[in-house]
């Protein structure tokens, strides 16, 4: 059956999250239900990153199989992609591209790369513009600080401390390939970057780092809370407001187009 | 009496506009509802750009002056800051900055230069995470022909053809300091700085760059279209929504705080 490789980008703030559940509007029932709507056929669409409640996505990746249509022909992607659009609304997520993916394409188990934001806002008066779009802070924070405390968690870690207790991955080892923070005017951009994060790894992290910028966290003390491999260790979860799925790489990326390989 | 100077940053979707008008709210009205509620003052609030309806800004200016409190004591500048950001709520503006100025600082009269952002977002799928804050086309515009074309109306020129039959100048000749435009991933940004504008003269300009975006007019038919100093030969004007002021620049700013200086 064709398969399918969607980018969508989406406003967390109405939606429970990634995954669909017994209750509440989910990107993912949302999807499956503008695909119904428009082909009569019921698919699960399968995400590379299963986003919490209020997170966003600027490039989360997904893809399905859907059966051609009644003429026998496969669904043009571009059609796919207009037709979600439209039935997809008023819910705040569209698809930004669609393509015909190779049958081995799986948007979770193929991907080699996923790419998180977080955006933290610290100034006094509170955001307007961007409401649901950072993490509001009214103390200025030590981004310096962060960026240099942030190198402790690079690498091949056991990230058990920066893990939700719900996590249900097999195993707290993770490879973090880049947590980078910088300042852009009153904003403290965090760049996070690895094949695969446990669930909460991004908050989790952020939260920790946030002590370190107000000065009430060391380096040392953010290298002590890793180390300790426990979730008690970890600083307060940041909200889920400021974190954005960026995007997600796969490997035939550079030829454009999909992919055979299984990661 | 004391003279205070606020940046403000706001989401001009829900506003009337800038300016305080018999119905609707603006953004004028709800500073100055906002100043009555903590001080019991009724006092008038200067903008340095009258925005109009959907017209957002990061960084307004304006001036206000407020009889000290009970005590005879000038209000301190952080304290009105704060005091506003409590009142102006649920309203999408907040009060960025307040200090003190000098009694002859005017927000509108001894501004040096004034600085737009215009952001179009050319893709297939509508926006979610920038709804109302960018211009929507699906259709790929070429950003060097437009920024190309642009450098047509840097300078001192008459600006008729770019300004509103509405527009309330004196005179329409203006000296267009910048007008750049480049591309940013899906977005085209278009920066715009001058002394002053005249009404509506970045919209009115987006949308002549934007039909040398599409190939529909050359270079020349946008000189033309300046030469002819008739508003008939502007292009659509582009929807206010995309439109940021971003900046004010006062005499004083590089030494920091206010200014005597009448521009």
């Amino acid at each position: 059956m064709p398969r399918y490789r969607i980018t969508i980008e989406y406003d967390g703030t109405p939606f429970v999250g990634w995954q669909a559940q017994p209750a509440g509007l989910s990107v993912q029932g949302a999807l499956e239900e503008a695909i119904f709507r428009f082909s009569g056929q019921r698919v699960r669409v399968k995400g590379a990153g299963r986003t919490d409640a209020g997170v966003h996505a600027l490039g989360q990746v997904g893809h399905f199989d859907l059966a051609p249509d009644k003429t026998g022909q496969p669904w043009p992607p571009g059609r796919i992609r207009d037709a979600l659009n439209f039935h997809l609304r008023p819910a705040p997520a569209v698809v930004i591209d669609c393509e015909a993916a190779d049958d081995h394409f799986d948007a979770r188990f193929s991907a080699t790369a996923r790419h998180y934001r977080y955006r933290i806002l610290d100034r006094r008066a509170p955001p307007v513009l961007d409401r649901d779009r950072v993490w509001w802070l009214t103390l200025p924070l030590d981004a310096d600080a962060m960026n240099d405390a942030a190198s402790n968690l690079v690498g091949r870690h056991d990230f058990t401390t920066f893990r939700a207790q719900a996590c249900q991955a097999a195993s707290p080892i993770r490879t973090l390939d880049r947590l980078g923070v910088c300042r852009d005017g009153n904003e403290i951009i965090i760049e996070a970057s690895a094949r695969s994060f446990l669930h909460n790894q991004v908050r989790s992290m952020v939260g920790s780092l946030k002590l370190v910028g107000e000065g009430k966290w060391t380096r040392d003390d953010l290298a002590s809370a890793l180390a300790a491999r426990e979730r008690s260790a970890c600083g307060p979860v940041a909200p889920s407001a400021g974190l954005y799925l960026v995007k997600v790489d796969y490997p035939a990326d550079d030829g454009g187009g999909s992919s055979n390989f299984e990661g």
